[in-house]
């Protein structure tokens, strides 16, 4: 990567300036190579995409397991938008379990597909970090382009400049001020906003966007991110709901037969094939948050609030900046009224599409085969696990709040604007003493830690937790539900 | 309803065969007030409907629960199709238990449709036999004709006589040697025989068709239906194999939205929607079963074998001896190559298609209601049972037979041909013990009756069934699955 002075960047800023009197030129200053042939190229040959920064993209899915396809899917899509976008793969850092391609499930083996006929999304992507090196701390070293601090993977971090730009997608479960990972722990709030503060005071980056899909995703930001750090978010739904998968089995007529599992999130995917399609160059961060905003809340039963965060003041950057263009697109001009249109699918909640899955994969298979078997105990384990965890919370609540009060404390949630908890050390600690007795609260059972933050929040102490969920638990719950064999989410 | 003598008939063909030396005839005798403006009413006037005797139907719906809706819709179709084809209600008896229209899960109240587009076919229908009142005491107690031996309902029965024909049409769950009820016992397929037996010994009919779609539907005459009955029976499936609900939610597209239960049956709605739209009069018994066969076997995953026993020879009959024929079907004559498309729609395993509906409607509640909580509720409830039954019966067979031998018993086929169980005392008794201490076999749980058979037939007494089945279940399951609350299926 090439870097410039400042003194460098201020005179060709100035030369712009005077030219841009005399001529109508683009909005953004960063170029592609495809721009060589353009009218400002032609004039003025030297701006090329690297002349005043680089685009930085880190893409990570979250989960693994083939009934969450859907996340490692949206990352691969989203790869090849960057990458025919202009985007190098030096500056590309790909988080993904990849194990859905060649899962014995997956009808089309070595082949990945983000809807129902999608081309393959999965060729050519790099794996950076694969299997157990898709952590937290891999994935917060990389951002933060810290190398030593890497364990594992292709060693690739975000080794970006005071001029370059960052864009960062995630994509999968998560709950309140907590996203998902395909191991433990997970990655909560306050780590991750830490993380981009400390890059941001580092100097080294120009403006950094940041696209998360995953329930209650809002919440990761709400309260928590302030202005003033050059970053602009959106996310998929806001703090107190679920984000939604689409292109799912049985919900979706056009999904071919074989897809057991959903092939996309809706957010995600929202954003995805409207960058693949428009010249980007045009295409400015509000548009495309109003078209996703739009998208995802278009089913009047399935749908969620997109949400923008930090400083909007950034919105009106056009997409290129982050994203690159590809040049074929460049005669298809963003138009708000002729935005892309929906897909006729029923979107299905993030929590219940390992069900979709477990169901799809039960109802296919022949009568009395060992298949459906599996898929009956896979189905039964997931949702007996459900039930323990949505009954142990309660009954925690209740043993430390009483009766009557106890259901009230769990489901409060603050106002907009203040964070989810205040101390998140006491809410990590809670987690691991819940699990502890309880087992792993595992993707579904993200879903309670707005609870397990409020009883940090009315100040009871970790004993009284490790009591009440000792009562609630007598015993731990078994297999690939114990928290002592997965390992704890905080 | 009017009888007539022989010697009324004898006259009536003898006229009716020379006749036929002069000009074109139709090929049954029976005909319907609408034929009074035929050609054959035109010279002979006093043909009519009751000439030569009466068409009667006994049309039965084993099941409730709006998750078995489609038995019931079954049924009401079958009526309309009968009642336009000119049977009158006196002569039509229906047992349903009638708690589909006006459940509260069904989103149009107070209509039934047995397909996606369809009408209504609720309205109308006779409530002969309902709720409490469906049960094997009344349904063999209308057939034979013995009012005395009814309890509630309208008390209407088949009182028929030696010139009638007798149509038969029973759709539900079913098993091996047994069919469904809404109320318990079960009915056991040597008392339908038994019943049958005495029927022709009585003389009150000429000839009986028996149509019977459920699981396993084979083995209620495998062995058991004698010749010389002037029987003739179809059914859904083999003697081992399910037979399928069709018109399913998420299954098939056409199906509207709102609807999260199967609509019809596959080998119920083919005959059904066959003889609603043929002429009858010109359709033989043999035409319909090769369509239906082809119907209910034409894909190639979820299919069963549609059979034939008893007479035949039968099978030369027109439709409209036992179905009357629809007036405005004149026109539509049967032609082999151009039978009813078959639809679409992907069928629902009949053992399934509870769970399908709790779990559409687990899907489709919103996040966090109390609908929600319900339909995951009765979901696991189902399939726990499942696997509680499954698991419970493998280990009887392993206490009774050895570790080793124990499957190999359990699920031991006899020879086509050959009734399912010689004892069927045994068989009821086996069924009672093993359900006092493991718990209603329920719908899913007829699929092991052929174990139930089979231990039967290798001379195990009853009280080692006992002290297995105590020894695999140590305690009842409790609320709606314990046999002390259900009562007993045999």
């Amino acid at each position: 990567m090439i870097r410039y002075t400042g003194s460098i960047l201020l005179g060709l800023l100035l030369f712009l300036t005077s030219f841009a009197n005399s001529r109508p030129i683009v909005d953004d200053l960063i170029r592609l190579p495809s721009d060589h042939s353009s009218t400002l190229a032609h004039v003025f040959p030297d701006v090329d995409d690297d002349s005043v920064g680089t685009r930085w993209a880190v893409l990570i899915a979250g989960s693994n397991g083939y009934w969450n396809y859907r996340h490692q899917s949206d990352v691969c899509h989203a790869y090849h938008v960057l990458k025919k976008g202009g985007l190098k793969d030096e500056n590309i850092i790909v988080f993904m379990y990849d194990d859905i391609a060649f899962d014995e499930e997956n009808p089309r083996p070595g082949v990945i597909i983000n809807s129902p006929h999608g081309h393959d999304v999965y060729a050519g992507v790099p794996k950076d970090y694969t299997g157990e090196d898709v952590t937290v701390n891999n994935f917060l070293a990389a951002i933060l382009g810290n190398k030593t601090a890497i364990t594992g993977g292709s060693g690739k971090v975000v080794n970006s400049g005071p001029n370059d730009h960052i864009f960062i997608f995630y994509t999968d479960h998560g709950g309140p001020g907590v996203l998902g990972m395909p191991t433990f722990p997970y990655l909560y709030a306050d780590e991750l906003i830490d993380t981009l503060k400390q890059k941001h005071a580092s100097g080294t980056y120009k403006s950094l966007v940041f696209y998360v899909e995953a329930c209650e995703s809002g919440s990761i930001f709400e309260g928590l991110l302030p202005e003033g750090l050059n970053i602009y978010a959106t996310t998929a739904s806001n703090a107190v709901e679920s984000s939604w998968g689409t292109y799912c089995p049985g919900e979706d007529p056009n999904v071919p037969g074989e897809y057991d599992t959903c092939l996309g999130d809706l957010y995600s995917v929202s954003w995805i094939e409207d960058s693949e399609k428009h010249n980007l160059r045009t295409e400015s961060l509000k548009q495309q948050y109003e078209l996703v905003k739009t998208r995802t809340s278009s089913n009047p039963f399935y749908s969620s609030h997109v949400m923008q965060y930090g400083d909007t003041e950034l919105k009106t950057d056009m997409l290129a900046l982050y994203m690159g263009t590809n040049p074929a697109n460049e005669n298809f001009t963003y138009v708000d009224d002729n935005s892309l249109r929906p897909s006729s699918s029923n979107p299905v909640n993030q929590r219940d599409a390992d069900l979709i899955h477990f169901w799809n994969k039960f109802r296919k298979a022949p009568e009395g085969s060992s298949r459906k078997k599996q898929a009956e105990k896979q189905f039964m384990e997931a949702m007996s696990h459900r039930v323990h965890l949505d009954n142990s919370i309660k009954l925690v609540g209740k043993l430390l709040f009483g009766i009557e009060k106890g259901l009230d404390v769990l489901e409060t949630v603050r106002p907009t604007g203040k964070p989810l908890v205040d101390d998140w050390n006491c809410l990590k600690t809670m987690v691991r003493t819940f699990e502890k007795h309880c087992g792993s609260l595992s993707q579904y059972g993200m879903k309670h830690i707005r609870s397990i933050a409020n009883i940090c929040n009315a100040g009871i102490t970790a004993n009284q937790v490790d009591e009440a969920s000792a009562q609630a638990c007598p015993s731990l719950p078994s297999g690939p539900w114990s928290s002592l064999h997965k390992g704890f989410s905080a």
